[in-house]
């Protein structure tokens, strides 16, 4: 016995969504369908308008339906510096994070040839042209520390070296009120082969 | 900072999904917008056509877009046993369990009057006049150990009494698998009422 053909559709749709198993899809549909259709409508009409609309900020690949995203409208911040993040996600941890008041470039991936995904789908040119024409001090390469992460940052590296603008990585070490008990080796060695002077 | 605005309203029409936090939606906004825009907008399209069209089974009140619930149209189900529960997830979570071979009716709810849910709301005339016409032998009240469902129980049963069927209500006591030490004392002591002669 299974439910309706409609629900059964809906609860197989609801698997898209990251996270979301058959008991919690289950749990979502019924939820929907008993207590709040009004708010599913609403969803999934948002969700059909962001999904057509919502595309890359034309300067910095951010996700914006609009032609400029927010950041790189807004006047304040400074143009000295271009972060480059592999996904909105890093971008929005770096803002939560406070601090930081440059630009940033989003690349919506890493270079990962065996999944087929090369430098034209991480919008290097578009990069190399932003730097170019902006000539700012500094780009950090922000791309996370992973393998893929790593060969990103160098090809990137690669890419802007002749504009010589100064090129930075984020710092290795151990993360902030971890015990260093748990922290793995790998880890472990960067902070030691990066240690800084002590002062107080 | 945040997101644009139409992935802010996104975010934020997510959060309408039980156990979607922030953070969750979040996840699920990117999910969609950064690798699965095609079923995201399948979803959208379920889901709006399931919340316009699934309504309630003009027999028992199962969820359905069609006239008659599959398990209603079922014609190798028992007709002498109606079920009565208070939602579809009580329904399914029976169907699971297996061994039930009768009908059901759902009540989407229970009586509450602070809440002005009355039994009116619960399709009880429905329920009578169900009863009335199929005069099944049994009908079992399966809504939920609590105080709530308990008040609806006994609510449903005093409207069918003058109709002289049987009535019965799910056995109570300690849940299969459990450890004694762990069962709160309101279980045991129902566990206790309820013993029952031992045999091999």
């Amino acid at each position: 016995m299974t439910f309706s053909p409609l629900v059964e559709q809906l609860l197989e749709s609801l698997r898209v969504l990251p996270g979301v198993g058959p008991r919690t899809a289950q749990r979502m549909a019924l939820h929907l369908l008993e207590r709040d259709r009004e708010g599913g409508l609403r969803l999934s009409q948002v969700m059909a308008e962001a999904l057509d609309r919502v595309g890359y900020c034309r300067r910095c690949r951010n996700l914006t339906e609009q032609s400029l995203c927010s950041i790189c409208e807004e006047t304040r911040r400074s143009d000295r510096t271009i972060c480059v993040v592999e996904s909105p996600a890093d971008l929005m941890a770096i803002e939560e994070a406070g601090g930081y008041q440059g630009r940033y470039f989003v690349l919506h991936g890493h270079l990962s040839p065996l999944d087929g995904i090369g430098p034209e789908d991480l919008g290097l040119d578009a990069l190399e042209k932003l730097v170019r024409e902006e000539a700012p001090d500094e780009v950090i390469l922000a791309t996370n520390p992973t393998v893929e992460g790593e060969a990103s940052a160098h090809y990137i590296a690669e890419q802007l070296r002749p504009l010589e603008i100064r090129l930075s990585r984020l710092a290795y070490g151990v993360p902030m009120g971890g015990d260093l008990e748990y922290v793995d080796s790998g880890t472990l060695s960067r902070a030691f082969l990066g240690r800084q002077a002590f002062s107080d």
